[in-house]
């Protein structure tokens, strides 16, 4: 047993906290959408977690030393945990924290967790499921990106119906701003991002293994020009195999980042329909793209549309409405929150565009992006600040981001 | 001016009463779906209705001479009467009496009137918009032939995929018992009732002209042949033609006829949507089925799927679904409501079979007709009056048609 806490809390010397080496431990010690390790965080957060685990792990004991604040757990979630425990103790035993430093710092890409302002919103709906952290390699901050997103997936064995159609709506939707997610699979999902990487547009692909691993190997290289202006997403550590159930649990995480998922085309059964479920479950907009009657690749389509569990969308002008409608709907994914712009005046809304999220900025400053005289530009921030819109550091200014 | 009201009780020699004659004769002086009609019929009855219109027109005046029974009517439908007859006064001046009886006569087929058993009950959701009566070609009850019956609909300019679709789904349809309605047009209606002629299985044809029309005259050999075991009908006397508003009015008697209506393939504004509309406004069920997105000839199909007026169906299992959980909603077309017939066991079930509907029958012919013994056929025909489920008369019994 090579884990402690402090050896966690004192990573000096790197961009590393140990929250942040702590959950991509908890990563590599778990498989995804495990429940028990959500409400272990959530109770314990990710480094107190791990230490604890560590411990209780080398010396063989679980129940007896678990944490005084699992008393307030369901009974169930605690035998769960004493069963979880079996299941991590090997892996954690292996973990060399040395290692994991290096292999994190030696990372093409950046961790994503979130303590960060890049952690997309949407992956909060998945509570106790949501991921550890995230390995996501390419240009752009993941928040912001996804922040206007749609997923679109389907079949591998999909027909030159199906691909045509994919493309007809991703070339819409960059058309209307959307960034387009999918799982960089064969089929719809490669279609997705190829015809948005024609289009010059965004696309982010949530891989079922490693970030490094560009799987399948027939994608790889459309995979490899989507690190040029999209991003490539995993939950799992680099080197990680893309196994069956890894290909489940990553499905989630397509339907939590995007404002609204479209099935191009899908067989009955499939990895797709269980995106949608994933989607409908977790309040997302949801669509299905009709086709013909006697296509297998449309019937797990047709299938959600007679539960009327998915909306009929036909082309990118119908999609971008499902995704636009249910936005409005969802907690503001970026600081600035919809409701309180529109409840701005002309001058107030360009003092407020003009200040910066984070390092502030000088009136003088705030006044020239804004296009303001400095009289008008102060007497508006102090409006501001009484509203607890804009907050003043020193002589300094920028966004309240409570 | 030529029509009296005792011309048209007293006409004898024929199978014709007053109020079928003047049935087909207000479906020759008004076109269809004319609420002032049935609002003027509702307060008078089809009889007395065509003598006061007769004499008032004769008389040249109008609201002076209003029935007393209007006093009831809104202000705003004496209004429109007044209109009405404007419309009316010439046509009706034009009726020769004794001509309408010869035509009725000499008509090969059979007129339905809401007086008859043949009636289907469907009509009757129309409201004042209902058909003064139905010209009924070929072979069957009317009323029977569309109690257990789906209309499949769709457009002229079908695509072969249309067509391929509407035969699978008439075939199964004729599988599972159900008649075919259609509207006897070009496209899916045509390929739904030949489908349905080729399974053995029954059509009805709702034309916009006169049942001795077989309109379009493309169509003329395949409605032939409908006449030989199935049925032809229209609420215009013989010689109408087909004019581009009774179209749309006929498309309201096919949805009212039927539980359900299936659009196979519409362009966005077409007739076919026109009678969805009318299936859905009579709360009957409604099914669209899906095509490829990249088909106009399914534009309209996906638009009454994406706003919800109609349910996805891919297959005669779930159109017949569609039709069936309807149907147990409805008022049974028919005398013997099914769930009066659930509440029997074996032997009433086998006795109350064998009673005729109108002419009664003895207690040793409806034992030999249920296969039972005369004692066990007498207990049982006691405990169905006690029931009120079978009524005697003498020595004979037959069922109670309450």
């Amino acid at each position: 047993m090579t884990i402690t806490e402090k050896q966690l809390q004192s990573v000096a010397g790197s961009e590393l906290d140990g929250t942040r080496l702590a959950r991509a431990i908890w990563a590599k010690v778990t498989e995804p959408a495990d429940p028990v390790l959500g409400a272990l965080m959530a109770a314990l957060g990710p480094v107190e977690a791990l230490s604890w685990l560590a411990s209780a792990t080398g010396q063989g004991r679980a129940e007896s030393s678990m944490p005084a604040e699992f008393a307030r757990l369901e009974l169930k979630m605690r035998r769960r945990l004493v069963a979880a425990m079996q299941r991590w103790g090997a892996r954690v035993q292996e973990i060399d924290v040395a290692r994991e430093i290096k292999a994190l710092e030696s990372f093409d890409g950046v961790l994503v967790t979130p303590e960060d302002t890049a952690w997309p919103q949407g992956l909060n709906d998945l509570g106790f499921e949501a991921p550890a952290c995230l390995w996501v390699r390419g240009k752009g901050d993941l928040g912001a990106i996804t922040s206007n997103s749609v997923a679109l997936v389907g079949a591998r064995a999909a027909t030159a119906y199906g691909e045509d159609v994919t493309m007809q709506l991703a070339t819409g939707l960059v058309d209307r701003s959307f960034t387009v997610i999918s799982g960089g699979a064969y089929g719809i999902d490669i279609a997705a991002h190829r015809a948005t990487l024609a289009a010059q547009g965004i696309t982010v692909a949530v891989l079922a293994g490693g970030a490094d691993r560009l799987y399948p190997k027939g994608n790889a290289q459309a995979l490899t020009r989507i690190l040029d202006s999209g991003l490539i997403v995993s939950e799992h550590p680099p080197g990680s195999a893309p196994t069956r159930a890894r290909f489940l649990t990553r499905n989630r995480l397509i339907a939590a980042l995007a404002r609204a998922t479209v099935v191009v085309e899908a067989a009955w059964r499939s990895g797709a329909i269980s995106t949608a479920r994933h989607a409908a479950k977790l309040g997302r907009a949801l669509g299905a793209v009709p086709g013909p009657v006697t296509s297998m690749m449309s019937a797990g389509c047709h299938s959600l549309l007679r539960d009327e569990t998915a909306v009929c969308v036909t082309d990118a002008d119908e999609v971008a409405e499902l995704a636009g409608r249910i936005g409005e709907n969802l907690a503001p994914a970026t600081p600035r929150a919809p409701t309180l712009f529109d409840s701005l005046d002309g001058t107030e809304a360009a003092v407020f565009e003009a200040l910066p999220v984070r390092k502030p900025a000088t009136v003088v400053s705030v006044a020239r992006t804004a296009g303001l005289s400095f009289e008008v530009t102060m007497a508006t921030l102090a409006r501001l600040e009484l509203r607890e819109i804009a907050v003043r550091e020193g002589q300094a200014w920028r966004r309240n981001r409570d």
